[in-house]
């Protein structure tokens, strides 16, 4: 089996190293944090000293970390890509503007190395669980040259074109998820503040053309929907702060390209005043929304 | 079987009373417009001259008009409630205010008569074959009785609560309808001016937590499904002046009630704004909002 | 000098009656509450037992009451429009629809008498000082005669247009004004957490392209301006509740004619929000939107 | 009197420039362009061929750029800061992100420099007319020496906080004037589709509480107003590309801070819709927004 580098280990990385290892690949790994070093040790990850190291023998090195410039620091700035063996395919999974891609490939070419950008869609649940979606960008014979090991941590790869495309595809997708998800948390409300049962009025929705994710495996409303982060007061899940984090990333795709989003910017601003100035609600999930709206519910 | 009274034979209530008729039932149909009598005759109805003669012995009194107003007009200012037999069902199958169908089950109920407002989701297509989806407000037991009669016109009867609730619960449905159909024309069009293909991107949307009942079974960008509106140029379908009837309905329930909807609100000025001046657009299918957004990229 | 009669003698009709009382007209005045009437007394005005005993004499019948359902419920249902004698003005007031205000003059016509609309702006202060501005819809030669009248309680008397244009241009100006109230907020808020200091940004604004009637005259961040209500904890004013039925009214005719106020419509939201399930919030004034941003702001 | 460096000579720059002649400074000025350098000399500026040049013997080094970026690649990546004599003030009146002038400020002290961000309002009328308003960010000594230069140029001198204050009071402003201008907009045509004449509509709010700039002294709809762009099919004035960059900017401004600008947002999506894929829509004025609303009306 193959060689894998893998840096950042956090809540999505270091499953996806547990669930490359478990499968048998031979995964060297790095943190900069020591618990998360530790975690990976525990899943059969060998654990290595630095980046470098992680990536040194690696046929694919793979970096799921928290943001672009932080992913262009360590591959660009701190020329990571130098440590890399010939041969070996770069894939960063971290959720980046479709620029920040672009770069990445383009300092690999230079490099005569290939290059995915493949963030992820499913969460922390997903990620556990080895059933993420794989969005990538990049040459068609790459994405098939790192399916197997992306199938090892998820259900799903789709190619989404040339570089770039993998992060804009996630970033479109994030961006209609914040809108239902806001949409649904207003039209529940709605129907509560005219006397309907949310549970009731969740169920015909989802049968009817309202159905959407959010409203089939999230509800925002608690009490409708058991194991979602609305029955544990909207503990865990994706928070409210990556949801603000992706918003900005796809405004600022939008404004790149002239393109109006105004039910985009309208939900980045609605989860701008709902998270406010309480860091407590931005770690809170992203489907606390709903109570923006239940605050402002006359009949509460 | 029993005997139905059916007033308004238009595109939904057409179709609708004609599975009726074919499922055995006896249909005494009236409508005001010539055409559509004829061809409730050709489907097995009993033409009849006038609401009240509709009604007469009617079991269970339905109809299926454009307004509220009408509506109301209809049953309780030119009274068409002292027309029907004692211990007939009145159902009203028109998207109304709540306020409009609980000021019906008033006035039915001072002539000691049953009432439920029933509106229906799937448009014309279900309407046509019979897989329709209720949505009841009234009595459990009458919605019982009701439940034979409306299963030959769908697949699915839901009791939403009180006199009122179908109706609130058919405009919650429709304003998040709205909602996810703009946000999917946004991050479609977001995603093609950063270079993406619609159809890959709806693709990978689908199989995502962007999923949403525009993106699955109603696409609106061209070229991505077939048999939809945006396929045939935006025709056919459920018209953008429809769609800005049943968004201001569920504005004026917000407001009746206070409840906060920016999403929604956007949604009615954002059709606004597409309609314009031109009633051809009006009339076009509510997915063509994504030439609102087309017309803006700037990769055109 | 003319008799006139007046009925409505709240937070606004009270010190209105009084300064035509003050200017040597005979005001026979009424209202429900004793308090209201008593104070009128006081100010000079005749008080009468009822509607029809207020307008039996009278040259000028005046209204100032809460919405138009009750303007509307009072002239016509209850007819107090064959209470008033031939010749006479009827003016009513109050803030209402356009459609109201037709609705009133076409009945009006009906018997025989004049009819203008006649909304004020300027608030509870200027209804004291006698400073109002009319925005009246109806016949140039009424607003003619009125004008005299109207000059007794306030200093600027505009023909807006035929019947309801009056009525319409206090709609679209407090459209606005909300418009430019939250605008002032966002940004100021915003220099806020950027560093600036208020007082600073609100004098550089006012002197630039920014500037605007909430800057100038009613600034909404507290310690900017002396004698306003954010100088006093939002308290008297305009309130947010009595904004929050002016923007529904101007929806309510951006829908009756089709038009797109999408500014408008996150107005009335951002409103809904504010105000929530909170009647506190919803008696403070409307300037007090700055709380929405500022409990958004990190930087707090 | 002073010599003055001064590097840009657009359409804003070029009048400054030539107001810093008239007023009897000597003005050492360059330009990429041709045409720009030649009224420059016309106007009695000293052109000389290129950027070093022009600081070469400046006490005061004057920069007016199109956007940050170009800015900081001047003065940091080609280091013009290393060609301004010992003693001189850097001043930078392009309108740019407070970053951006914080960057410019930091590198300049590092080199013992005294740097102001001095953005203007006024646009290209009040840049002829030596009417500008400066919006200062930086030491006050410094804009106490600086204030004759920028009264050569300008009518007012607003001191607004530390460096990037100035940058950052700018696109407050700009923002506001924004949601303003399309506030006026929409009140407007919402006016004429229910029957007002825009000029009698505008004269009553520009008497009331809805006035604001946009409404005093640059009038978006046709007809009302001499003398502005809406006056002349909307050429010349402040072109929708620009608006569309300073809200950009005020957005990342709002986005660094974590601040709700909704309604600045929902202004940035509107000019994004009315701009379009139509370059010729984003050189014509702002105000031309209204356009955008009346194509929407139903009453056209």
């Amino acid at each position: 089996m193959a060689t894998i580098g893998f840096i950042g280990l956090g809540n999505m990385g270091g499953p996806m190293a547990a669930n490359l290892a478990a499968k048998g690949f031979r995964v060297r790994a790095f943190d900069l944090v020591e618990a998360a070093r530790q975690r990976a040790q525990e899943a059969g990850c060998e654990v290595v000293g630095d980046p470098r190291e992680a990536v040194a023998e690696a046929e694919f090195a793979i970096t799921m970390l928290p943001s672009g410039p932080i992913v262009r620091d360590l591959w660009i700035e701190r020329d990571l890509l130098s440590a890399v063996p010939a041969g070996c395919l770069v894939i960063d999974c971290s959720t980046v503007a479709p620029e920040d891609s672009r770069a990445l490939a383009r300092a690999a070419t230079e490099r005569g190395l290939a290059f995915l950008d493949a963030p992820v869609s499913g969460g922390v649940a997903a990620a556990a669980a080895g059933t993420l979606a794989f969005m990538c960008g990049g040459e068609a014979a790459d994405v098939e040259r790192a399916r197997p090991v992306l199938l090892a941590m998820g259900s799903r790869v789709f190619h989404a074109g040339g570089h770039g495309a993998g992060a804009a595809a996630k970033l479109c997708n994030n961006l209609l998820l914040a809108i239902h998800m806001i949409g649904t948390a207003e039209a529940l409300q709605l129907g509560v503040d005219n006397g309907l049962d949310p549970k009731v009025l969740s169920e015909i929705m989802r049968a009817s053309s309202g159905n959407n994710w959010s409203l089939e495996k999230y509800n925002p409303y608690p009490g409708v929907m058991e194991g979602v982060p609305a029955a544990r007061g909207y503990q865990g899940g994706f928070a409210v702060d990556l949801m603000l984090k992706d918003l900005n990333l796809a405004l600022d795709a939008a404004r790149e390209r002239g393109s109006a989003v105004p039910m985009g910017a309208l939900a980045r601003n609605l989860y701008a005043l709902h998270r406010g100035a309480d860091p407590e609600r931005g770690r809170r999930d992203f489907s606390s929304i709903l109570e923006l709206f239940r605050r402002s519910a006359k009949s509460l």
